[in-house]
């Protein structure tokens, strides 16, 4: 039985954590929840208690077993050293961690082998790049893939649980005649998109974008990968969507398609969602609340007889987050 | 001045042909607003005027000049030869005519000269593709493109009027905790997102995507066009949105990009709204009600030395339909 820890409790991605860890049993004896100090005062649910939140602070990790970070990559840099000088096991749900080559950036379904004994600290990948990896690694071991060209369809809870409300309330002004407001993410967003709000970098694509080509290419272990990646905000609460254009490391994409089909009828982490007949594909609606990421309008691209076309959506609380999080912490527990 | 009917008149895109005409000052003596029988009793606003709706029938098109149709492929393919024969030039919304080589599609910016004076039917094209073609043929003047690869964020007034009130419906009842109800698209829309509902095809593409390819190929003059397409329905009310991956015939697009740039800033029809700083690209809302298709996020492709990143945004009723359409009927007048 573990003392875990959560820094962000009170945040979209924290609430989650909790609920994650309750529903799969994790063994915990006692979790802190850990906040900012404006949220002090507040308390979180768990396991039907009520626990106060604390303030979160360089002496809040004594005794911790994991210390689950999800408050922004300043206050990981800041925080995580010690909990790890602790000696608490650190998950670390931001960017702070990710690009560091001596830190590996964990999908327990995709590259788990990559986490060794020696890691005390253990970088969460971004939403997107977590559930596309999801996707792509059933179809990489039938077949290498060489180049991903995606568009995604990202939705509020990747911008925190205030831009989740911002949508909600932008709509509700929206159809009471008024003129939508943006109180967290540029631009109106009730019943618009947009493109990601991330700063924009000097290649000429946002971070959220470079994040992802960065990321895919260290969980599939393939620096060599190729992608263009164009990242796009929608408005849809909690679960992203993408469209994948994947070319692979043939010239007869076409003759690999059953087994493709049956890889990813059978992976850990997919449900395959491809019915022709019904009109059913990936839809975020069916992806939130769901621990797998859907997958589906598997076919040929007619204009390239190396690549193939999917549509996946994914639960960006969950296997974008949380319950990543909490399966790289299980697969930890599972080794000890 | 001529004598100008609308069949469909009553119906989303009836109704902003309505708006372009008068807007334009499209030289109209008599106007015809014709639709379904069910119809009948309505009446429609044109130059200040309330105009009583008329049943569309096979006698309704006697001294009419320029009959507009957009009641559907069904009755396209039902009335319009009974409006040829009374000596209108037709011009039409649906996919009935536009497969047929003996008949041109047609978008104004980009190959007028397919239409000839031969021509009395002319056919309107998917606005999807209409949208598309605006985007691309600056580029193809610069840089013959090779292949295409979209996905595209496509609204509500796609699917008529119906499907508008239906988002706007089930968003109201989602933001009152009930459960929405689809009543006109297949899958709940409010706050969700999926893949366009036109029926499968036996390629494992839908009839939307289809007719985007062919349609490209055709108003391109370019049966030579590899497309792959993913359409899928957002959240929006009027306006659709493309992630455009363009590969051209050249080893080195990074070096096109200034020309790129300042054909697609200078091409008629086109809007560059492409502001890094602001992050300001372009949006379903400000494209709304715009002639203009928003072009923007123009850039280099990492994944690909040939290719180049667009991000589009242009009215599904406009460009996509009544503005396109009556770009067509200018062009025809200008000539006589």
């Amino acid at each position: 039985m573990y003392t875990v820890a959560i820094v962000g409790a009170t945040g979209a991605v924290g609430a989650e954590l909790l609920r994650v860890l309750e529903s799969r049993s994790f063994p915990i004896k006692t979790l802190v929840p850990l906040a900012s100090a404006r949220s002090v005062g507040q308390s979180v649910t768990f396991a039907g208690r009520e626990i106060p939140v604390q303030a979160a602070g360089p002496e809040s990790f004594k005794g911790v077993d994991f210390a689950f970070f999800s408050a922004g990559a300043t206050r990981s840099r800041e925080l995580a050293p010690a909990a790890l000088e602790a000696g608490a096991i650190v998950i670390d749900n931001s960017s702070a961690f990710r690009t560091d080559p001596t830190i590996p950036l964990i999908v327990p379904e995709v590259n788990a082998d990559a986490l060794g004994p020696e890691h005390r600290l253990v970088a969460n990948p971004n939403c997107v790049a977590a559930i596309m990896a999801v996707a792509c690694a059933p179809i990489e071991k039938i077949r290498r893939i060489t180049r991903l060209v995606v568009s995604t369809y990202q939705s509020a809870s990747g911008a925190g649980a205030r831009a989740m409300e911002d949508l909600l309330v932008q709509t509700r002004d929206v159809l009471a005649g008024k003129d939508p407001i943006p109180a967290v993410l540029p631009h109106p967003y009730a019943f618009n998109l947009f493109s990601h709000n991330a700063a924009m970098e000097e290649n000429g694509y946002n971070g959220e974008e470079n994040k992802v080509v960065f990321e895919m290419r260290k969980i599939m272990e393939r620096p060599d990968l190729r992608l263009s990646v164009t990242c796009v905000r929608v408005p849809v609460l909690r679960a992203h969507s993408m469209s994948l254009n994947i070319e692979c490391d043939t010239d007869d994409i076409a003759a690999d398609l059953p087994a493709i089909r049956e890889a990813l009828a059978t992976a850990e982490g997919v449900r395959l969602v491809d019915d022709a007949v019904a009109n059913h594909y990936p839809m975020p609606n069916e992806a939130s609340g769901a621990d797998d990421v859907l997958v589906g309008r598997l076919r040929a691209d007619p204009s390239n007889p190396a690549a193939l076309n999917l549509f996946i959506a994914g639960d960006q609380l969950l296997k974008g987050a949380a319950l990543n999080a909490v399966q790289i912490a299980e697969l930890i527990a599972s080794r000890t």
